[in-house]
């Protein structure tokens, strides 16, 4: 039997507890299909901080024993990162997003996939009126290591005349920045997915005003050219951010700039009413990582409660896009389903008509998914 | 009795139409308080591009004339601007939305105000569940003349490696610059503003990633600091993307980053389901400019059938914010409320139980809030 090396990265909050589920149900996928899946843990955000300050070496949210582990692994499965305990503010400081960022950079992760669906069991959660949610399905494609994340960020000082009144005071700078080659790679991605969807493809630009976006619409064009079979379309991110909530159902694969596409993909997952159900995958040309698409959640973290689907979604992806085990990811995916149908649910997404004995614990809700499968 | 000076921007679609309408009712203000409104007409956008290319002198979407009118004026009052026909996209075309951005610029508007609120009469034309609008009324406070819009906006040609393969291509890069002083003045607005209305600032960044959002940050709590009656807080981007649609009624008064502002202040004109409601006002240290949230409808251009509110409304903003005049302005806005409690309606408000003597043409529309005015 094949064996796949995972490097799992429980990180902080409900990570713990969500990532322990993940990995009963990947254990339990391995049995099902002949596949060991050897998992690792290692240290990434606020947990990789502590670790490495009480180690009394630099201090780091993203150790380089779990950057090698990574690069060598076959898939990364991350949980989430953060807390108020970390959140330290000055200058200088290493906070435990920076890790995240850090991942993303040292793998190449170019490419962040974030499936929207909405389940039609959770559809009254949602902001939207139930009409308008009817087969909202996007891929929101987002270019994850350039972009306004990832160009210059700098501060001057004491510079004359930046400050009220007239007098010196501090300017700031970050630039967005891309080339063709980093627009490419992620847009033919978005139109290749199309291909196999509903054959449409919104690019997401501001090319009013940037000249990033119109570098970025240039490129999409000749992609399109590339892609007869698939329509598209260039919509304006604020124009984006409106049809997102007027119209969701409009949309197949968007794809679109790293700020634009954070912005809008938040926005987008708060359409399904379920962001404990939203995962991503972060792809590139060596190792992909997966994780979900919510936080952690410090304010339940240690008290079992934590919804683990959006983890177990992650690893749905990673059979997807890392082992290439379709049959699998399709079981699993509906087994999330099944089980939601059944009416069973962890604190976050119960109705007040929940009865009691459909409401579960992570564990719980770990154990109905693995029996679903 | 006093005169004051405007100069109106009728613009492109329609434009003209709206601004017939807001011209009536100005005359009615001005003769309820004695007042005289001499209103003057200018090009700008698409009209603009076409009578200066007419003329045969150099292409311009704000001819200098139209500038000067406006430093002159004691206010600028537009419609819209844009339309399929000047869809140029060939690189150094000129654009109807850069009149836009260039007199933004030239009059030094850096401050542009949106109030968002929800109108009860309408308010199942939203896609937001009835239950989560009840209360929204957000004041959108966006920078307007800095950020990323006006930072550099750079294409460098045959760069090595830039293009998919390894050839050579092209770059693209644009820059998000702030000083300290352009992000005060508007922070300090917004707080100020906070304090007449309902005490709370949201101050929006993603200070996680960006200098200039640490920047901001900053500013906005040694400002907020000054202003202790006022709560404040910070909210990342993509969260605040989120919140907009999941809780809209928690904010007051919003304060952000130019594009930041661009993209939630379109988001949020989507949460009222009424965006042919919604006025914008835009302030600097000289002569401010009042317009529609909405575009120039080249659809329905031309057939008398377009929503005059947000520009009557407009005026009510000029009303409040260049002339002083509040109590005018509490009466405009009053027989806007009267006017739709009473089920009168356009074809874009209309549902489909307004009764057929309820609908209303966009001279009939301004006849009534003539009338109730
Ligand atoms: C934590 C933060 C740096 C990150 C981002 O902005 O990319 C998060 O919001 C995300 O979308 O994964
Ligand atoms: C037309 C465009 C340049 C403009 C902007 O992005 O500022 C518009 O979207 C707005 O919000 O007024």
């Amino acid at each position: 039997s094949r064996t796949y090396r995972i490097v799992t990265l429980p990180g902080d909050g409900i990570g713990p507890e969500i990532m322990a589920e993940a990995k009963r149900v990947l254990a339990s996928v391995g049995r099902a299909y002949d596949v060991e899946f050897a998992c690792e843990d290692h240290l990434i955000g606020g947990a990789a901080i502590d670790a490495t300050r009480a180690a009394g070496g630099p201090v780091s949210a993203l150790p380089d024993e779990t950057l090698e582990a990574a690069r060598a692994a076959d898939a990364v499965l991350l949980a989430a990162v953060g807390g108020p305990k970390w959140n330290d503010t000055t200058p200088g400081a290493v906070r435990p997003e920076q890790g995240l960022l850090a991942i993303r950079k040292q793998l190449g992760l170019y490419l962040n996939l974030r499936p929207v669906r909405v389940y039609d069991a959770l559809a009254q959660a949602s902001s939207i009126k139930p009409e308008l949610l009817k087969g909202v399905d996007v891929l929101i494609v987002r270019e994850l290591t350039g972009g306004l994340y990832f160009g210059r960020h700098e501060r001057n000082h004491d510079v004359p005349g930046a400050a009220m009144g007239g007098g010196a005071g501090d300017t700031a700078l970050d630039s967005m920045e891309y080339s063709e080659l980093e627009i490419e790679r992620v847009v033919r991605w978005a139109f290749d997915a199309a291909e196999r969807r509903r054959g449409h493809v919104t690019s997401v630009d501001k090319a009013n005003v940037l000249e990033t976006s119109r570098l970025w619409r240039e490129v999409a064009h000749r992609v399109a050219s590339e892609h007869p079979s698939v329509e598209s379309e260039d919509m304006l991110v604020d124009n984006t951010a409106m049809q997102l909530v007027a119209r969701p159902a409009q949309f197949d694969v968007m794809v679109t700039e790293n700020t634009f596409g954070d912005i809008l993909s938040d926005e987008a997952s708060m359409l399904t009413g379920s962001l404990g159900m939203l995962a991503s995958a972060s792809l590139g040309d060596g190792t992909a990582l997966y994780e979900p698409s919510h936080g952690s959640a410090p304010d339940i973290a240690g008290r079992g409660i934590a919804n683990p689907i959006a983890q177990v979604l992650s690893v749905e992806l990673m059979l997807r896009y890392s082992f290439g085990m379709d049959e699998a990811a399709d079981a699993l995916a509906g087994a999330v389903d099944d089980v939601l149908a059944a009416g069973w649910r962890t604190a976050d997404i119960a109705e007040e008509t929940t009865p009691e004995e459909r409401r579960l614990s992570t564990s719980q809700m770990g154990d109905r998914l693995i029996e679903a499968f």
